[in-house]
């Protein structure tokens, strides 16, 4: 293998992606399609835990595929596909079941969450670390960007393929690097809680018109008077604007919140010319890109083309070494 | 579909099969694949679970076919093949176990009874009749021959495939019927326990010569002198005389019994020279096939080949109502 890292992220298809995602996620992945070998995979095994509703995931797979195309995935650099395009990894997963200790999976902390979350608890959430884990592990991954809340699961991966590579006296699996994203800003909602589709408080990336004037300008505030001077620092309106404004441009809207007789619609409203001019050639892009979904499933079979290739060399020692024979 | 039913039946791959397998299975398989369209697999992604060896998986996986083919398994009639050549099945099983409560596997007895059994308390153990729910599930399989202590996993299978089939609003999955198979006879191995790998009492369907021999003399008798009359129901060299003589000869050793003057010793050798004549031209069979292995691998190449063409036409519905895309 060469010196060129595999970068490893997979995608919930759970509808429509809004800010939050886009700068804790979506625009890190986007950079790092320049960084190494890029596999992004629309996780949608997974999302069947919690979605069971075939149309529904599938313009959902539909809808996060072009997203990310409109926002920069180039498809040459960065391997996009759907992780039921690879079925290898159900089959890595089965055989990882077959050596992790069903303590480890009780101790699992995002079961724990789901759960309490009001999630169903079943098998596939109780699993889902050692899916998660074939799903690195199938592409030899050596970077997985994750937050903070993932990390008990790389490690989970971790311990699975040393556990693997010690049963059978080999090297068939690498161990991931644990590459934790300090997410650069925390994203607030309208709602001043963190960005988040259950929250029911997201801007989406691709709202557009009164729409997403509309919601722009149900951000919560307090109550100074228009007339009064403002804490920048303490307002949800210019937390979102630092995530769209340069240095320069935050410092004078600064200086007008602290200035007085700037009010918090004022502010509105260059938030609202901001997200529409960072999202406008990502949202002209996709509008084209609707309109050639053929394209849009060439991405995809292409990228799970590639995907499968690597997956499958990654499995076919693996099946020697187990004894899995294979006649096709 | 025709009124041809779909008969399942799966094999682990153990090492060598005995003739307690032979009269609590292997007969009946044989049988049956003249009374319907019977698919009998090898369990190989199961004994992942208490197996870490590739070369004897391996290994078992060869002997179990030749085993089959020489007692008179016909491939033009049964399709016999290796699990992992099928790998659409643990794709299914990941979907049930979706929809399987986590409580459901915790109620399962053969996990109980397996770790009591010291095996590891691992999550293939656990999830266990998920995967053999798949198994069932994915040929549409109508009658699963199975004994009283598989009873429970049939019932999650039907489980399974009842909530599938409701979730998703359709006949997606087909509920397999129970088919208890009242064992014939219990085959006692030689020291009276039932006959069974994990007791080392067992008599090898294939053992032949001095080791054949040594194996039938040193079956446990009481030690009633030779010219004393014996009872032959509480006698298990004559168990095991019942499972190949037929009644006139079983009548007449009875007498010889009851009579006295016939001594353990001239059962065994009477045991000894059914056993011989019984598997005689299954074994002579056997070491002609043995020579070709080639022809071993076609036949499970082929019996592959059938089971995923069955399997793919149950998963392609179930994938499209699911939401799960596959671009190839």
């Amino acid at each position: 293998m060469s010196d060129t890292k595999t970068i490893l992220s997979g995608i919930q298809p759970s509808g429509k992606l809004h800010i939050g995602n886009y700068f804790g996620a979506i625009r890190q992945h986007i950079a790092m399609q320049e960084e190494g070998e890029a596999f992004y995979f629309i996780a949608n095994f997974h999302s069947l835990t919690s979605l069971n509703d075939g149309e529904q995931l599938r313009q959902n797979t539909i809808d996060v595929t072009l997203d990310y195309l409109a926002l920069g995935l180039d498809p040459n650099k960065a391997t996009f596909f759907a992780q039921s395009d690879v079925p290898q990894v159900t089959e890595l997963a089965w055989i990882l079941g077959t050596l992790t200790p069903v303590s480890l999976m009780e101790k699992g902390v995002s079961y724990k969450d789901k759960i309490a979350a009001g999630l169903n608890p079943n098998i596939g959430l109780f699993t889902y670390p050692i899916l998660q884990a074939a799903d690195i592990l199938i592409y030899h991954s050596d970077i997985v960007p994750v937050g903070e809340d993932q990390k008990q699961n790389i490690e989970i991966t971790r311990d699975l393929a040393g556990k693997f590579n010690h049963t059978y006296s080999g090297e068939y699996l690498k161990l991931p690097e644990e590459h934790i994203v300090k997410s650069v800003a925390v994203v607030p909602g309208i709602d001043g809680r963190k960005m988040s589709k259950s929250y029911n408080n997201t801007i989406d990336i691709f709202a557009e018109g009164k729409a997403l004037k509309k919601r722009v300008m149900s951000i919560e505030t307090d109550s100074t008077p228009l007339e009064d001077t403002k804490d920048p620092e303490s307002d949800n309106v210019f937390a979102l604007i630092k995530l769209f404004a340069d240095k320069d441009t935050q410092d004078e809207i600064a200086a007008k919140y602290k200035a007085g007789g700037y009010g918090y619609g004022h502010a509105k409203k260059e938030l609202l010319g901001m997200i529409e001019e960072y999202f406008g050639d990502a949202r002209d892009r996709r509008h084209e890109l609707a309109k050639d979904l053929d394209y849009v499933h060439d991405v995809l079979r292409e990228g799970g083309k590639k995907a499968r290739e690597r997956a499958e060399s990654v499995m076919e020692p693996i099946r020697e070494v187990t004894g899995i024979v294979r006649h096709f």
